[in-house]
């Protein structure tokens, strides 16, 4: 019972066996649904093309929509001495269906079938990135207007150099995710081809409809050429995690701004209480170690598609046991950054920002240029403008004036928040996650 | 004369300014047309809210228009002791138009300048790129279409598995192009927004129009907060890295198989031999160094977002210093890129197939899947079909019958290619490269 | 109970500790046995500066080593609600011991106790693996002496070059590995240095004689300076993990190898049939999925120091939480390798090597430099023989002497596998782990 | 003339010449002198097993030294059609001496002959930087006691924590760079081995006396194994740009560090103006540029292992063209690595620090662990002292006595520098660097 398919007469070594699964049941675990969902899509194709009865399709939609359903749920595992998910499925069926649930197997590959796998688990769980993405857009969009006439330092060499304010902040980085999105978007749409009847990355004799599925699937389009669609594994996990890892840059760069801006040194922000930590000899510390985690996550995942590139480099064309790795940690980092997003969200909406920063006369200087420009609008040339604000500042004739009259797109007087709202909207239609979501419910008869 | 603009009382050590240039004023070479062209666009903007009078945007467009027309005749350089192409460009105004040549400089900092240059250069290039993707594209899939009846072994773990063909083969890499064209695409969208207006990172009390130009430089869209546009320095840069790492890991793959094929184990192909090289003290060699280069050369390009990566990683908003280090990889990365493009695909249009591969028996063995797959068809359960064959082929009673009949989508029978050069086609349009080309072509009175 | 030692007056919100302790408590379970060996010296130097009496230190020794008994029973554990192993441990001694029990803790922070635990697990770690690096090079010795008579075809540019044998191949990969213990060596030098006594980083007010504690721990030296001792987190770390990348690139070009040669292509080893898998749909394969996932887990492991280096680029200096982040994949690093040492060492010892292959006529053409040789040997000018073989084989005149009489130091004839011993062994001695186990046995008073 | 030496009757073709040779020209530079050296030893070699005479081996040495003091001059040059500088030196030879210059190349590969080369390069290049290291190391250990007294906040999470002081601070940076030169001596020990007479990776029938040239060339051993010899290559550079690449790290975080400290939200520091620059808008900054570029410079040398890993991983055993590819950018990380280190020791040691930050009450609470401490030492148990001061402090009750009294060893007042310049010195002496000098003042005649 539950023997591996592919064996003969002779058993594989145990410590072989142990070694070569590694964690791949645990792996496979996340991609069960979306087994369950390229075997409904895979079977209504095999009844089309004469390969089931409609009897039979009845039965094995029923039974797979019944697993399905098992694990939504939380009920479903891999028993011990089953290989993988795949198995799994199979198992469940052939217990209940006898030989009817091994026909679900013709014209179809493991290989193909986890092409297809991870492809669905991709497409959906890149839609739950951006829906937390969105969040935090969100957020930092409602930081920016609250915050819009709080002004603060703007550092260039980590120098006072001009006046910034707490909306330019918290906006810049409310845009820098519409980029990184723009990013996924594209990632997106590779995930989204059907590698479905590619079978061990050659093809099959049998008649296959891969149009069929495509739709039923709700693709975008198929990866035609089915030595490609074998390629795309690797691949397609390789430009994923790029996009995830430009999302992790971006708040990374937002975490290693709030444990500056959090240090005494500089006292622009301060954490709740309830967020920070203390130091078993050091009575007075409020640490940010959620920020500090949240950068060290955040690079940890930008080293993903490094280590997919490493795996997958210099393999030639056909498939080879080595993309199994790629797995472990490909599959949980879109739970990582799930949880660093909602995590961050929650903290950029607690931040109170300091009101009083301009106070410290330590930053009076960022007003020079100010000053130089007004001068120039009054009529001084700017080098003479420049070299009299510079004179001043030596003799210390010079006195900061610390209002900013910014008018133009983007500056501290004019946001554009509402242009940032709408680009971001624009970017994630640009996603067009309903077609999947309506054919999924349709192959699960919702 | 030539001084730096920032300079005061005290003349920077020579040994640091050598130090900190570095191979600066050679990289901004790269960046000296779309210097001239940030500027155009800048001084129009300048006159239209009125800080240049009509007559003084006259004299100064000529003048750029000339120094535009030097840069492509290649009779432009840097001078010894001017410190960048920014100050270059300046110095050429000032002496022929004295003070009115510096008034370019308001309302613009020498950050957002580079940020613009940077932007302008990287969407040209990427058209460049996108052109010699379309050239390989174009030709693997006439080599797919010459050669779709010649069958080959397909390899799973590198085990002759099941029959492929040089149709399949050769389309496959097409079709990966299609992928990395759609990842190109998105970081196209992201180097194609208008940072100019951005200052040193924080906007300018100037009433600057940056709308205005935005559409004179023919961008989709601004960078609108002002704190991101400096941010998206090093970050675009790191995305278009990526795309261009994507292309560079289809083509290092195919380079691979190339030099696998090319191998006497195999010898599925041929090399043409003044594409090859012999060997110092083995005079029967032809080895495939070209390929073999393109593999390296590939895989050199793939560390490259790693090392924008670990420059960028954990610093702090505002500009440092540390981004001008990313250019030194960045900008002739184009030009590498192209090259590998160029000379692949003239190998492959060059590349000779082994017509007579399957005559060697020890590829028979995969045509047992096809004979598996006829049993099915006729009527045999899948298990024992799978046996009976197993049985023969153990027992020395499998002929391998040497044809094929996959007819589905992407398959043997079956290729797709003219799906693939509608997607690819598609792809390319999502670029729009003729918006921005119109604009250039306006700023330079064309 | 169990309460943080720096809590004040706020609770820590329970996602942000979920969210911070991540998988910190499963992370230092690795660390508990070192943990005890710390805590042991700790308290014997705090005794002989009078900050314990005799009878404290001789109640705590008593219970620390009961504790350690009952780490190595395999009975140990984190309980639900304490956050680390320092707290576990200190919470069993207040139980049974009440205040005395907190006395471990004057004189010391988290932060070296944790420094010195990391560098006591390494340092054991790195013993295991020079140890399974050692059976690793045996066999390969033992199959290169074994098999020193069988030739195979030696490549460059994969293309048929000229006569290599087994005794070489296996030999090469011994000798490789002899390079890596010398780079894991240095890194084990590099762990060898106790951090104890430098606190939060900035040392102690308390009269701590450090230079006890490193000797009682078996140490080879301090980390002197107090603020070095904390900046080697992290650091150790990537040092330690690219010497084990060493290693796996070793590996990993062996199962690369193994690979190819196991491919119908080549031909030239076979793996027992017990050590290889089927396929479902292809009845006649066996692949080496084994060397294929060495291969991948090899890869991975050299993306380790990569990681390690995006997460610690560019932190200043003091400690920050980031660094937590390093021990989740830099503490199973050590089994990984373990596992992938001891499953290549089987393989190995179990490879079947071909001793047929020269049989095959498109290996002829290797004996052409022999030929060369032969003829320069006898008073022929190179370049002449060098043309006339090389006329030869165009005439299909040329006919293989399937001898080689190659007789330099590690050539075919005299592969000088006694030298690799030799220094192999010195290597191996170079690490002295004898004096760190006088040191433990000791502290544990066994 | 000048004709490639493996040519037969096909010429190759222009461009992909040009393609194949890159920047390989220029590269070769680098090697020149070594590449003398090795032909030195070689010839002396082979007259001692008689594939020279006497004569032949006296005029070879000659005109070999005189090519050497051409180099040294820098009077040498890679003629345009010439291929490489092996070919360069063959020709010079031959121009000079006739067929007598063409017998240096008789058991030898360019194989082996460029591997001999890298790594008398890389030998002699790891004594510069080691020589660059100590200089730094010497000026940090001067910085070191000239500030011993001055006091500084020591900070964990970027928070002000407890006190710290300059002694520490460029101590430890010194004892850095003591980890740095062990990995580094590791690295020269691989790097230290002949792997001269493996000519292409698989030994020669000549009968060559390969102990001979390691004697002459004074390499610690030999590269046993032929294919060993040919395998090193990729992997000596991969391990020595680690080691380089552990030296970046220490000085980039050091650069980091003083960019933080330079500015005006810490004040500790202060560079001198000639070592800053300024803005062209901002007429008060003094910007650390330096710093600034030495950290990117510092993270960009980092990531040369990887760029190597990606090149070398997943290619089988043999040599491969893609080789030559690292050699781009490794062998030019010497100098970039000597430039940062004699500028960051210039800086260094010009670095002026603020001896008045503690008068600023924000570092008042980072005394009040000497307070617990103060309290325990005098009676108090640890959890009450700790309670008390964390009460004073929230209730405004707690003055900060602003003196530290931290005797133990690599504390503030006691920071064995002595120690550390001992454990410099033995590591160092641990190179070894006579013996080769010895060999290759013999072997130039010297």
């Amino acid at each position: 019972m539950a023997s591996k398919l592919w064996e003969k007469n002779v058993t594989v070594n145990t410590d072989v066996e142990t070694y070569t699964v590694g964690r791949d049941r645990e792996m496979d675990m996340y991609l069960a649904r979306f087994d369950v969902l390229g075997s409904l899509a895979h079977i209504t194709m095999l009844q089309s093309v004469e390969l089931l009865t409609k009897e039979e399709l009845d039965i094995l939609t029923a039974e797979l929509r019944d697993i399905y359903a098992i694990i939504e749920k939380g009920d479903f595992a891999i028993e011990p001495d089953v290989e993988d998910v795949h198995s799994q499925v199979e198992l469940m069926l052939t217990r209940r269906l006898g030989d009817t649930g091994k026909k679900i197997h013709s014209g179809r590959s493991r290989n193909d079938q986890v092409l297809v796998d991870l492809k669905l688990f991709t497409r959906e769980r890149i839609e739950d990135i951006t829906r937390a993405v969105a969040s935090l857009f969100n957020t930092l969009i409602d930081q920016s207007e609250r915050y819009k006439n709080v002004l603060m330092p703007g550092y260039t060499h980590l120098q006072v150099a001009m006046p910034s304010s707490f909306g330019l902040w918290f906006g810049a980085y409310a845009e820098s995710l519409i980029d990184d999105l723009t990013v996924l978007s594209a990632a997106y749409k590779v995930a989204n081809r059907n590698p479905l009847g590619s079978a061990a990355g050659y093809g099959s004799s049998f008649p296959l409809d891969r149009s069929m599925t495509t739709r039923l699937l709700g693709f975008e389009s198929m990866n035609y050429n089915v030595v490609y669609a074998q390629m795309g594994r690797g691949k397609t996990e390789r430009i994923v995690a790029q996009a995830l890892g430009s999302i992790a840059a971006t708040v990374g760069k937002l975490a290693y701004d709030a444990c500056l801006f959090n240090s005494q040194n500089f006292g622009f922000i301060k954490l709740p209480d309830q967020y920070t930590t203390g130091s078993s000899i050091m009575p007075h510390k409020k640490n940010p170690d959620v920020f500090e985690l949240t950068r060290a996550k955040c690079n940890k995942l930008q080293a993903l598609p490094y280590e997919i590139t490493l795996i997958t480099t210099n393999l030639p064309s056909g498939y080879f046991r080595d993309l199994q790795l790629v797995k472990e940690n490909f599959l949980p980092a879109f739970d990582n950054l799930a949880d660093i997003l909602s995590m961050v969200t929650r903290m950029v909406s607690e931040i109170k920002v300091n009101t009083e920063i301009l106070d410290d006369p330590r930053y009076d200087l960022m007003f020079s240029v100010e000053e130089v420009n007004r001068l120039v609008v009054a009529g001084m040339p700017f080098r003479d403008a420049y070299k009299k604000v510079g004179l001043d500042i030596e003799n210390g004739d010079f006195t900061a004036r610390k209002a900013v009259d910014h008018t133009h797109e983007g500056s501290i007087g004019n946001l554009c928040n509402d242009a940032l709202r709408a680009l971001f909207d624009k970017t994630v239609d640009s996603f067009d996650f309903t077609t999947y979501h309506a054919a999924v419910d349709s192959l699960l008869g919702r």
